[in-house]
């Protein structure tokens, strides 16, 4: 981990242990330096990667300050640090109902940039929070970027074993959804009655390079999804 | 507008107006500083903002390359440049369903950090798209952040009122969303059948002072809410 990443996850676990307040001021740019005993550009590097996870905001002129999720029982929407990581507050359990590899359809094949004869792994999973079915989890992950999946990494986070075993660089996200009514598959699967709404989040996940590496197929139980998006206007 | 500024505009103009794909390559930093007449620094501003915006992407030492939105029938769910910038694409139209000041709730006062005696415009309008209802909004704005606002104004966009007759430096946003069932007048207001399915966001949007100016609760339409978000890997 590079010094600045250190200084990120220092200053996270600080608001978090502290449970400060949005608009709580924290020490200055020069204060940090002195304090880590790194250059100015390292705490202004570390500032920028908090301010873009959504953890700070800085004033020019005038400070850096907390930045706070303000409703705890929401999920965060963006998923590209994984399910798993994403979703570390809550007691989420993951349920393998399909591992395969195969040819993906025209659809799939599109979203991944795929010529006609390349393969995927498919994974079916149900999530569940607190016990309830959260969503049903559709992914193609192509096996030329992930040669190798079985069903114990499948039943943990494939994410994790993607940046940390095969040592990809996870990058951005594009994330669609829509509100319609769940077909009734699939309102057996989360266990709800028929008609029942639904959001829908499909999401292309791409690595540095921009290759797209996971498409993925959301399906979430519209009594569990209160999500949370946070914004900068640029 | 500040030099970077009329660079970030230039080089999405060129994006848009060209249709570059997802993955075209761009100048490099040195090409654009030759082709600007500024410094590498100013380049290096202007490509950070784009790259905020989801608009690029960059890859260490092999380039900058075009990052696109792949649906075009989506809409930015996260709109805190304001509804009318975000939707320029769109041909939405707005209606007008009541202005007045007032005392807020509760709610309203937590959300926007408001003491008991302090007053806001309550602000509720129906938007369409294409013709068709695509959402109620209701908005609450501080009096001692927007001191003035008429029909005129909250016909347009309310947004470039406060950036720029207001001067006020619109900076981040949080936004709330889940799905639910609709209440039989919002089921009327939006022209659809009782218990139909809808998309609830509520947004506060903040300054760059930290300070929240306006809280807003949407309500869309499910047929026509097709939301796009792109996000980073911080």
């Amino acid at each position: 981990m590079k010094k600045y990443e250190q200084i990120v996850q220092d200053i996270e676990t600080y608001i978090n242990t502290n449970q400060l307040e949005q608009g709580t001021r924290l020490l200055s740019v020069e204060s940090y330096a002195k304090q880590y005993d790194v250059s100015k550009s390292t705490i202004i590097k570390a500032l920028d990667t908090l301010e873009k996870r959504g953890s700070i905001f800085q004033q020019r002129g005038s400070g850096v300050f907390v930045r706070k999720q303000r409703r705890d029982d929401y999920i965060n929407l963006l998923t590209n640090r994984g399910f798993t990581k994403e979703l570390a507050n809550f007691n989420i359990t993951t349920q393998l109902i399909k591992l395969e590899v195969m040819t993906p359809n025209e659809e799939v094949r599109h979203n991944l940039k795929l010529e006609a004869h390349e393969e995927v792994y498919y994974v079916e999973r149900l999530r569940n929070i607190d016990g309830n079915r959260l969503c049903i989890e559709v992914s193609y992950f192509p096996k030329k970027f992930v040669p190798y999946l079985n069903q114990e990494i499948a039943n943990g986070s494939i994410f994790t074993y993607i940046a940390e075993a095969l040592k990809l660089n996870i990058s951005f996200a594009d994330a669609y959804l829509h509100v319609d009514i769940l077909s009734n598959t699939d309102a057996q699967k989360l266990e709800l009655p028929e008609h029942s709404p639904a959001l829908f989040l499909d999401q292309v996940v791409y690595l540095a390079t921009g290759e797209p590496f996971d498409y993925s197929k959301l399906t979430y139980n519209y009594k569990y999804s209160k999500f949370f998006v946070q914004s900068m206007n640029h």
